[in-house]
Parts: structure tokens; C-alpha cells; sequence
């Protein structure tokens, strides 16, 4: 009874989360260059927001290695996470759509908080599971403060995008790459 | 031979299904806060419908760890459950988009009926083969009651709310909550 | 390095499959009773064709036990089957639409002939690499003699559609039930 | 903890990816035969495109055998090269839309470019991971070879497809072929 199912149905939420995006990406009517060059915030949001779900599966696949048993907890924060995760492509449509305005960036932030917000959770209760020298109080340390700090990104990031939406995106993206890497920096591999 | 891939299925089937329902949360035209307001009927009743899919999940991964072997008939009553299910993003849909009118909350309740119609069969299939020591007459007696009172009150939803819809909602989401622990209460994990 | 994966792609596709046909279901404008009932032929066809790839799954499910390695081959006749599955949710749409005409009734059938048309070797393949003692040559003699039928009442329904759509519709139905038990009658579980 | 996860989500992905492609299949209003003519380039394309798809499952089922643990490298490389392929569906259908005028059958073939460029590394780094004797070193330098010829073929495809589109579209295919077996001709099974 270990954490396959869980795993299993995460992957395919997070599946057709990612591959939902590319809908948004429609042809244009004209067969030429000039047609497709209105599409450039589609297509830029939808790398964008592909690359922010594929570090949120990273860091996911990272964790879940950690926890042994489906505990109804875990089962739970997951969902929660899962259901943030899938307010990304709306967020994503509404910024590309709009070109970057200032309340869609300020609701794409907003999602993002909300990820993070169900990510700390799933993250503690996954390194609880783990053995005490599995991961070492360094690790721990460096899961607590880079939460922090993301979280405290994002929440700016929702601030400034009100006046200045590039910044606010910009910042947005910097605080997701924080976790392109799920572990600290000088762990092995 | 075991339920590996009748549970790999449904996770796909179910993971499609939850993800399907937020394709109806389509950002509006314009970049205003105003613009967002129109819309929560709509997240409104994804929230709580994502809820119940998510309650739908967890009883289902809780039972099929009873099953050892995928019977032709855990199969077909496994599709029939899925097939019910298949039906909430149609009634959350238009509960959403006609914002709670009587006909279409009664609808709701009404697949809500079939998908616990279907469950009870896939509940009793599923403890029938799970080995007697497993699971005490308790859990069993609670099975049952629980079934009973689910379903009562899905199809009391569904008269009340021809009259009052707000009700009928409020009497599913209640039925539907009491899913939300699969094991009865005081179960140790 | 067994058959694992490809199990796993082939209930991705089949699960993503059943639920798009549940996209052509769309809500009424108005919420009422009467609104609902111009649905009825979309909601048989979503219906019937649920039924239908249920006993594509069921079969493929049970095929594939024999499968011990995914050859080339294999995955190949899979990939075909997958393909003329994939057209069933665009030939029950246009069945729904113009409410069983001729000619869409025509195109189910034909859809079907070629399901099966694909189905006959990954059968065979499937059965070949099965250890002699597993499958009697009685199981062997009625998969071969279920498949000709099948493929004759197809054949047949096409025909009968274009005069008769009902008819060929209900002819459709009839083959694929044949295939509502995997093993032939008499056989234990 | 083996690439299992890598190998269900990748499977996630590929799966939504080949079936939302039948979307662009929209029945038509009428029910006549003639009234299906019109479909043929979006079917004809979404046939290719299944076919193509289906040779990167092939492949990426091919290569992932001889990966034995999921590095971080491997799964950015893996990324990358699922979200090449996510561009498929979009450029197939404005292939199909404008029946295989210059510039969009430009656009497909550079997508191929784009798939080939991260199936290149993702080769590599797969083979890397296989123990010496595993692979022959004919293997290895078949792999190189391919790789380049298909390379080439496509952006000589590109270039071509500007004044002939349709000779652009064929090379296309004819690159593509060229992985239809995953291994060198000649190796046994």
C-alpha cells in the first residue's frame, strides 16, 4: 500500500493540466509569417506557465520519494495543490489574452501564492515521513526559508504588478525558479 | 494479475474528468477586477464539484486496496461508477451557468443518486472479497448506514430543491461530506 | 521489460477518449425540463459509445495478460486499434447530431469494421505469445469464429444503415455485445 | 526508485497530446457523403500526425529502457522534449486549415526540428546510462547517423516547403520514417 495511486493520479491531473494550455494556442486563419506573430503572448505565456508546471512535477516527483504511506492527510494537501495547480492555464489564458494587464498579472501572482500556500504543507508532511537521516537538518533548513522567501516574492509580486505588470510578472518567474532545482545547491548529483 | 491497471484506468478517467470542469472557467475580456465577478458561480460550483470528485477518489482508492483481483463484474460496476461520474462537469455546468435554477440543481442531485447507486454495489463487490479479519462488522454496519443515509438525503435534495434550490445544493453538498472520511469515525489510519 | 508501459499509454489514450465524448453533452440554455430533452440523441449516442469503448478496455485488458513482451509488432497493431478507436467520439457526434441519419450510421459502422479490422491481429499477436497450455483450443476457435461474426454484422450494418439507419445502428450494437464476456461461455470467471 | 514516474507522466502527456488532435475532426452539419469530402486534409493530417506521435512513443519507450535512474538532467532534457511534441497538434491543424499551404508546413517541419533537437540529447543521455555492453558501439554510431540525417532532412524540408509545400510535407515524412524502428535494421529483436 505505498504512494503508486497517488502518484499515478497526480501525474495524469498534472498531464492534462499541462497539455490543456496548448489548446489556448490556436492557428490563425492566413497561411503566413505575419498571422502567426499575434500569437507571441500565447505562445510566451504558454512556455512560461509549461515550465512553472513542469518544476511544480519536479519538485512533486522530489517529495513524493520522501513519504511511504498515502496518509488521508497527505491525500488531502495534495488535492489542494492539485486544485491550485489547475487554476494556472485560466490564469495563463486571461494574462496571454490581455496582453500582460495589470489585474490578470495580478490573479496569475495570486495563483501562485495559492500553490505555494498548499506546496509548504504537502512538502512538511512529506519530509515528516521521511527517516531523520535521509534528509539532513540543512535540507530542512533550506525547504523552510526557501518557502518563506517565494512566498514573500509572490505577494510582491501581486503588489507591484497593480502599478507596474511586466515587473510583477517578471518577479513572478523569478520566484518560481527558485525551485528549479529541488534540492539545496552542493547536494550531490 | 492484480487491479493494477483497472485502478491505472480509472485514474486516468477520473484525473481527465477533474481537470475537464475547469475549461469552463474562461477569463473574461477585460483586464478589470469587475470583469472577474461574473464568474463565481462558475468557480463556485467547480470548487465544490472538484471537492467531490476528489471524495469520489479517495473512497474509491480506499476500497479497490480490499480487491485482489479485477473480476468482470468489479469491472463493469467500476465503468458504471465512472460512467455517472463522467455526468458531474455536465450538471456542475449548467448548475453554474443558470446560477443555481431549480431544474438544474435538481439534475445535480439526481447524478449525485447514480453515481452512490453505483457505489454501493462497487463498496459491497469490493469488501466481499477483502478477508474477514480486515474488516471488522463495524466498519461493514457503517458501510451500509452510510450508503442508506447518503442516498436518502441525495434524492430528498432532489424534491427539495425543485422548490428551493439553494436547499437542495446545501442538502447534496452535506450527503456528498459524508464521504469524507472513507474509515467510520474513531478508525485508527 | 514487460508490457507495462504500453498498458499504461493504452489506458491514457482509452481514458482520455471515453471522456471527450462527454464534452459534445453541453448544458442547456434554459433551465428547465423541455430544455433538456433535444439532448436525448447526444446523451444515447455518449451512452451507447461509453458501453462500447468500455468493451474495447475490457478486451484489451484482457488480451494483454497474455502479452508477456511489448514486440514491435505488438505495439504497432496497438497503436492501429488506438487509431480507429480514436474516431469513435467524431462518428457518435455526427450520429448525435443529425439524429441517426443514414449516412453517419454508415460512418459508426465502418468506424467499427475498422476497430475490429485491427482488433483480429492484436488478438492473434496476443494469444501467439500466451504459453500453449494457458488458452484451450476451444477458447482459440471461438475467438476466431466471434471475430468473423462481428466483422460480418458490421459489414452487414454498414449496408442496412443507408437504407434502414436504425436498423444498422441496432445491427451495430448487436456485434459489439458479442464481445460483453471476453472468454467464451462456460468458462470459469 | 526507478524512471517509473518519468515514464507515467510522459505516457500522460503523449496520450492527451495524440487524442486532442482528433478534436480538429468536427463532424459536419450534413449528413451526406459528400459533405465529408472537405474533412480529408484535416484527416489525412491528423492521421500523419498520429503516426509521427506514435514513433516518438516508440522511441522514448525505446530509450527510456536503458535509463536507470531518473537524473535531474533527464528529466529537463524529458521536458524539453515534450513540449516540442506538445506543438504538434497546433501546427497540425494549421496544416490542415490551410491545406498544406508554404508557411505553415514551414512551421511544422521546424517543429520537427525543434522535437529532433531535444530527442538528440535525450538519446544521448539515455544510451549514456546503459552498462558499455548493452549497447554495441554500431548501435551508438547508427544513433549518431540517424540523428543527423534526420536533422538535415528536416531543415532541407523547410527550406523547400517555402516554394513546395507539398515536397516540404514528404520530406517531413520521409525524416520521420526513419525512426519507425528504434534499433539499427538487422538487430534481432
Amino acid at each position: 500500500m505505498g504512494t503508486g495511486r497517488l502518484e499515478a493520479f497526480s501525474d495524469g491531473v498534472i498531464a492534462v493540466i499541462i497539455t490543456i494550455m496548448v489548446l489556448e494556442l490556436k492557428p490563425p486563419e492566413q497561411p503566413t509569417f505575419a498571422a502567426l506573430l499575434p500569437l507571441w503572448p500565447t505562445a510566451l505565456s504558454y512556455a512560461v506557465s509549461y515550465l512553472f508546471i513542469a518544476i511544480v512535477w519536479l519538485n512533486h516527483h522530489h517529495l513524493l520519494r520522501f513519504a511511504e504511506y498515502p496518509t488521508p492527510r497527505l491525500i488531502w494537501i495534495n488535492f489542494a495543490h492539485l486544485f491550485m495547480v489547475s487554476l494556472v492555464p485560466f490564469s495563463t489564458a486571461w494574462v496571454a489574452r490581455t496582453r500582460l494587464a495589470a489585474v490578470p498579472v495580478f490573479v496569475y501572482a495570486t495563483v501562485f501564492v495559492l500553490v505555494e500556500l498548499a506546496y509548504v504543507p504537502f512538502e512538511r508532511h512529506a519530509l515528516a515521513q521521511a527517516k531523520g537521516k535521509e534528509i539532513s537538518p540543512r535540507t530542512r533548513r533550506f525547504a523552510t526559508v526557501r518557502a518563506l522567501v517565494a512566498l514573500g516574492t509572490f505577494v510582491i509580486a501581486m503588489l507591484v504588478s497593480l502599478k507596474l505588470p511586466l515587473w510583477g510578472f517578471g518577479l513572478t518567474c523569478c520566484a518560481v525558479l527558485l525551485y528549479l532545482r529541488p534540492e539545496p545547491p552542493g547536494t550531490g548529483r
